[in-house]
């Protein structure tokens, strides 16, 4: 992971070294809060993710001296004083973060992380706060849509190559894993996280080779049962035809292109007559929530699909429209709650609290509430505190506790939230304190 | 970047192993091709980026003792034999790798990369070569649609926070400098490449002082004629004329939120009656290239914009659909030219160079021949020798060189082609010789 503390927007250096000659960079806490204004599209609900990354990133954070050397010289900075770039040499988060745990469904405008920390901390890590957890936050978000199509059918995680590079690669993976997939193909995720891997053949494999049928024999004869042909280079249903004629016993069969519901009928059609009807069939090649859950409509006899590019891009809302907001601020020893009010843009003010609440185990609707009020009844508060005072606590970050969250929390979502082809909002309300305090929205 | 040999998808080395027990892995020389089949919606033409991390990324290519204890632990390569870790231990990427240099526009069906290497080797290094330039051609391509658009005025890019996690956002500000971006907010990008940076200041910095009054003063305090002052945290018009009452000099004044066209003309008026004609707007918030477009065509006084997430993330087409096909294969003195024939995914077959046709010095169409033909007439080649037997040739591999190749390439395109609103297909030939060796359309 790229961790200077670089990674971030030039305006939070500025503002930074305007904390510090104002005498309010360590003096005035900020609490800022993370979260989305509207759902994107097609979503009911959001998997939080990224939390883990960005304590991570909290916990090493510090200037070295080459960074320091390089803000000196940089022109934006020429007229900050001397004792800023000393500041910056001692500088570490020292602050709390406040997180929904990785894997729990969150909607709109409910906090997902919350940083009360010196202001000039606080503002630092702004970018890759939201770098984190709203690219994470898509993946994951996307997956669970693709995952609940699926109907138990495994989805194997595809797309390393379409991500926005290695990186996005290895944290789309885990990702796609936390929301419920069964694995990825990205070897590297399966290193560092433990994801399992899972993986059949390319086209070059069958191009490459003297014969389609020598192809298929070599591979088998090395991966033995837990080989999955690759059966559209040529001719799909032609394919099928040469693995029963082979005497292979291949794990599975995969199908890339063309009309899947059509092929995987006539290859099914195949390998049942020939005597493989325990090989499965995987399908791939562009697919996502809604083709798969045509697929599985049209009863195509498809075991598991493999799903790429529009699970690792979250190809229909590939960002989220994430804020970090400043909700309150305390200096000398008062505390005030600030608010926005550019059009379209109004925030809630204050330190908050989300509460789900959950009469009988199932969610009906969440309450925002300041954080210190009282807790609400019949429900469960939902931001932990993850770091204090610049530590990670004892939450249970692991990346299968969070797989074991997610898919317990959804099912607790109602039926109609969790059905991949409705668009069905979520109750979500301000309590009657915080709705008090939100300004009425300016209209221009 | 992270540059592990585990960067890839599982079946590469599960083919590179079935490669090793056929006796072919660094016998049997394989040339593949990235490129894309069809253009995304309203892209005319894409900007070719990426091949300089992919450079970098096989130059260090090589397997540590953890990489391959790790990988002899795995169940996916249980009963490989030992021979084929050994060899992992001596791998090295000797190929030759041809590209189109980064800035060049391209369009569907040139390959953008050319690599010709013993076969293990070019199936190992599919997921990165694909990660690495389909994601930055296609941020490069969004960007240079979004520099047409704003006419000269210049294009901030302001987008990490919603990029793709921090590598992304690195290789996005690059990506988009490359294409024409003045410069980047992101501080590392402009540390590690030299781009240009631009900031202002964000709401919290308003919204944490006592008062926008003082916000403004104490940030042009500080930072003099450099300053630009946000001015919709509360009211955009009234922060206008906040400004002009102060008496503060700002070089810029910059529109976040709201009716942008509407705004900017009244914060001209207020800026110019209060004797700062030369204080320019900026704008922000959600713009892309048809936004920007509307906004000049309504003669909107806006002089540069910011433009964050739909950059970033090339939101309306997140992902290139490139693919990296074999397309030649050479084994015992004997080059066979190889296609696959899947139902819509017939491929070009042989080593290809792409031909500009530019009589007169404007593009007019290209033209894909097989590599050894003789040159096109009026036309200059785009593939170039970038690495040869796994070392970089001395291509200038530049930014400054690929953004400057870039201005002067795009300018060469008929105007209709780089019109943002049009879509306009630029035409794409193959050379006799390769239309006689595509086999006909599967069509189901």
């Amino acid at each position: 992971m790229i961790a200077t503390p670089l990674t971030t927007d030039l305006y939070q250096l500025t503002m930074m070294a305007g904390y510090f000659v104002q005498g309010r960079h360590e003096r005035a806490t900020a609490s800022f809060e993370l979260f989305v204004r509207r759902l994107p599209p097609h979503r009911n609900y959001l998997i939080a993710a990224g939390a883990a990354s960005l304590v991570r990133y909290l916990e090493r954070l510090s200037f070295s001296d080459d960074d320091i050397a390089w803000l000196r010289r940089s022109d934006a900075l020429a007229n900050v004083p001397n004792g800023f770039f000393d500041y910056l040499r001692e500088f570490r988060f020292s602050g709390d973060l406040w997180a929904v745990p990785e894997g729990t469904p969150v909607f709109a405008h409910e906090p997902i992380v919350r940083i009360t920390a010196p202001i000039a901390q606080a503002q630092l890590v702004e970018t890759a706060a939201l770098a984190f957890v709203t690219f994470q936050t898509a993946i994951a978000s996307k997956a669970s849509r693709i995952v609940a199509a699926a109907a138990g059918r495994p989805i194997m995680e595809f797309g390393a190559r379409r991500a926005h590079g290695l990186e996005a690669a290895l944290f789309a993976a885990r990702a796609a894993y936390l929301a419920g997939a069964a694995g990825t193909s990205f070897v590297e995720a399966g290193r560092r996280f433990g994801i399992p891997l899972s993986g059949t053949m390319a086209h070059s494999w069958i191009m490459s080779a003297p014969s389609e049928a020598q192809a298929f024999a070599d591979y088998c004869r090395l991966f033995g049962e837990r080989s999955a042909l690759l059966l559209d280079t040529y001719d799909t249903v032609a394919a099928a035809r040469l693995v029963v004629a082979s005497g292979l016993k291949p794990a599975a069969v995969r199908l890339d292109s063309g009309d899947l519901a059509s092929l995987s009928r006539q290859v099914r059609h195949v390998l049942d007559a020939g005597g493989l009807s325990s090989t499965q069939i995987l399908a791939s090649g562009d697919l996502d929530e809604f083709s798969i859950a045509a697929l599985l409509d049209a009863g195509s006899p498809i075991d598991g699909f493999g799903v790429g590019t529009r699970l690792v891009t979250s190809e229909d809302a590939p960002a989220l429209g994430g804020v970090y907001k400043l909700v309150e601020i305390e200096e000398r020893g008062a505390a005030r709650r600030v608010v926005k009010t550019s059009e379209g843009k109004t925030t809630w003010p204050g330190r908050k609290q989300v509460w789900r609440v959950m009469p009988g185990g199932c969610a009906v609707r969440d309450v925002v509430s300041f954080a210190d009020e009282s807790p609400v009844a019949d429900a469960v508060p939902l931001l932990v505190e993850t770091m204090h005072q610049g530590r990670s606590t004892d939450v249970d970050s692991s990346l299968e506790a969070a797989r074991d969250r997610c898919r317990r929390l959804v099912a607790e979502l109602p039926q109609a939230v969790r059905t991949v082809g409705e668009e069905t909002p979520y109750q979500v309300d301000p309590s009657a304190a915080v709705a008090a305090a939100i300004p009425d929205e300016r209209t221009g």
